[in-house]
């Protein structure tokens, strides 16, 4: 009879944010302001998921989950109701198959293997969900690279240094491996569905091979987003762990490519202590190519645990962009006070 | 304390449509699309409901129920949460009344008693739900019927057959008679609430008696929708089905009277198979007129019973719309394979 | 593991409004109307909550809480999921420390002190949530307070006569003493958060204090709501009420004060009276000042408690606004029969 499973988070900080914007003209404007804000470690969300025996090892389940932001109780997406995950599927001593609104194979493998942050939100240093936005915002389907390099230029209000991919990706199917001695392997393909007459549906796909076996953790990742027509955005991404017992340290490479632009090297460097209740989390992630200059973010938290499910925080991040065009630096800081709640 | 029961249904597909559109030359276009899709054979939806025993035979009673594209993760519809049902009641053994945006009479007869597919959305070859939309879609209040018949000609998007008609009514008062001997009787009265200092509220009214004992099954029912000032579109449909055992087999007539246009003549009949955990289900429907034309429908679906909860399914549908303006047939056809888990 | 529980409220009722609008030229319209509306009594609603012991007196606390016009199935608003609340917090022996989307520190008082109809929606003769939207809607930042008056003249369809406050307070911080020994104090901050290079943030403060210890109950208040950069409405309240055991009865004052115009001064008198499980309730206020002119209400409500989760109801509301720039009054009028189920 229980069939379903409600659950979720609840993620609040109070905080003060620095935010650089640039005018047309160029000119660049800082601004503090004083923030009660949503998502400080984990996007704020609700979510309803179930999973049912079928007999012979066959399994159903689904996940509903809907992101928002708790200091205004809007949806995080004014389009999609559940926009963190929306899906239904099979699993197997085969693997499972699921069809819908899924996270990319790279987005998997970067909470888990890239940042020591793990899905923290508003303070990762690798942290680059909007940039998509930049690329596309306010542009035609036509606009040429170099018009969307101008467009990425002029954005300034991303926290985290790396270029981007896509989250989370429309009408796809999902295939994961079993877990096999701690290796597991995942592909995810959007189909687009925005095929015209005259021109084909925009596809994203991604792949991702993992190892976690005690303390060591290794994965690899690619993704390809088609963000319109012949525009694509590719990331290759290699990164793990190793848990040293004292500290578990990370360390990632990630390799950007946009379409008409030189190539972007990111990488980053992070750890997570444990001190009894207390963790301690520090991240450095910096990006840098010719086309799309350097970012450079840096990371602390300081999560204390009061239960398995609530943990106070405090986590500051400092993100510094150097774009070519800009005359001076984007700086932008953040740090924040705040309770996260699981449940 | 456990007052309230969370449910839906997650059902998603992968698949291949074919549709045509018409541009305002009158050239038809088809196009071919992959699809990872919502709402294979039933809605994908969420909800939440219950009741309460006040003792003397009365019951208090209300449901919430949300329609979601699981592929997108987006609510089925941008302006209604609870667009599927919201309502709130009264029962007793004298019946059940009760408010909100409910089901019209009409519905509740056609998914039981006319159509061999139940609720099937994206298959089901007497579908028609999205047609006001066509009657109504960029025309002012006052276009004429033959303006709205334009409009409906240029429409090529819909499955399945029928005409349609409004399907959930907002505003609304339900009263349904107790089930006494097989037979209930249901009216649905919506009160348009768009009354204005020059003209009235438009309305939606429809009624229903249904009889089902053992194998055999029968509904009549009508509704008349005042879409606009004046301007209505009214169904009467008879149908049922007989249990044979090896078969229960389905036949259902629909007359559509949209004001201003000649009446619309339906009829469809259709099948269901048991053979073990898989049920094969066809259905055939038409529907034919001197100003609309006509439409055929056809709709193959083999269902294999996972669990209880839990099927999986391949589906087809084509249909064909031949309407008096287009110098050739609109044809449009989808087949998915998918999964319908119920929570 | 039950760490949420899922609650809600379906109001619906069948109900009759009179309301008149007054157009550019200054004449009055009415207008009657049959309704199927929502939320009579309260506010239709679903949401999640829970708590968590933390140990040593501290708790966790969460609400995500969803208004919902159960007539359309819409939610109540248009851009905010949880509308109605949505906040994290902690709890001990210290007070309540809260994030998030809250009610103001005034409008716990009105509930609770100020109004004999307590959170009575469509009926409350103290009611006046819609205000801020009068003194907003279509006009530019840099409209006087003359304009915003005028403005505010051609609003007519509020129900209820109060001038009006910010009922829920966006990005806030709430702070709640612990209650000692009946007595409890409150503050809710809003932060704004739109502050520009030229502009500060637009804040909202709220404080209150109660007393409520048997019969006897008292609550003051005062709310300070900057609408828009330098543009305030505050509010100071107080009131209360006394249990005679035949009635309960209110006694509320209240001092509206909107920048550039005089001081309008409000009183509410009101009483409920339990016969059975009936419960008889009345309720008359008033709104009174040279700029704004002259408001009255009356309220009467008749509640048959079928349980102590549903309750069936008839109410009616007659409010007069008496506007200096209109020739004549607006009389709004609202009648209605409902069921009222909390789940």
């Amino acid at each position: 009879q229980s069939s379903v499973t409600l659950y979720g988070i609840a993620d609040a900080f109070v905080g003060s944010k620095e935010i650089s914007s640039v005018n047309a003209a160029g000119v660049i404007t800082k601004q503090r302001q004083t923030v009660v804000d949503s998502s400080g470690l984990n996007g704020s969300r609700w979510g309803l998921k179930g999973s049912e025996d079928l007999g012979g090892g066959l399994k159903a389940l689904f996940v509903l989950e809907s992101g928002l932001n708790i200091d205004t109780g809007a949806a995080a997406s004014g389009t999609s109701l559940f926009n963190r995950q929306a899906f239904v599927g099979l699993d197997s001593s085969f693997g499972t198959v699921s069809l819908g609104r899924q996270y990319s194979a790279y987005d998997s493998v970067r909470g888990t293997f890239l940042s020591a942050q793990g899905n923290s939100t508003s303070f990762d240093a690798t942290n680059s969900a909007t940039i998509n936005t930049a690329l596309l915002t306010g542009l035609p389907n036509t606009a040429t690279p170099a018009q969307r390099l101008a467009s990425l230029n002029s954005y300034g209000g991303r926290v985290g240094a790396w270029t981007g991919y896509q989250t989370r990706i429309d009408n796809s199917i999902r295939y994961a491996t079993p877990n096999i001695s701690g290796f597991q392997a995942a592909v995810v393909y959007g189909l687009g569905e925005n095929k015209t007459p005259t021109t084909d549906a925009t596809k994203n796909a991604s792949v991702s091979l993992t190892y976690a076996n005690g303390p060591i953790g290794v994965g690899v990742t690619h993704a390809d987003d088609e963000l319109i027509q012949d525009f694509h955005v590719k990331n290759t991404a290699i990164g793990g762990y190793y848990d040293f017992g004292v500290a578990k340290a990370f360390l990632a490479y990630n390799q950007a490519k946009i379409t008409g632009l030189a190539k972007q090297k990111e990488w980053a460097v992070g750890v997570r202590a444990p001190l009894g209740a207390t963790t301690l989390v520090a991240q450095y992630a910096q990006s840098k190519g010719d086309d799309l200059g350097k970012s450079t973010s840096v990371a602390l938290e300081g999560q204390y645990s009061l239960s398995k499910r609530t943990t106070a925080y405090a986590a500051f991040n400092r993100t510094k962009v150097d774009l070519p065009i800009l005359t001076s630096d984007f700086k932008n800081s953040i740090f924040g006070l705040g309770v996260r709640h699981a449940f």
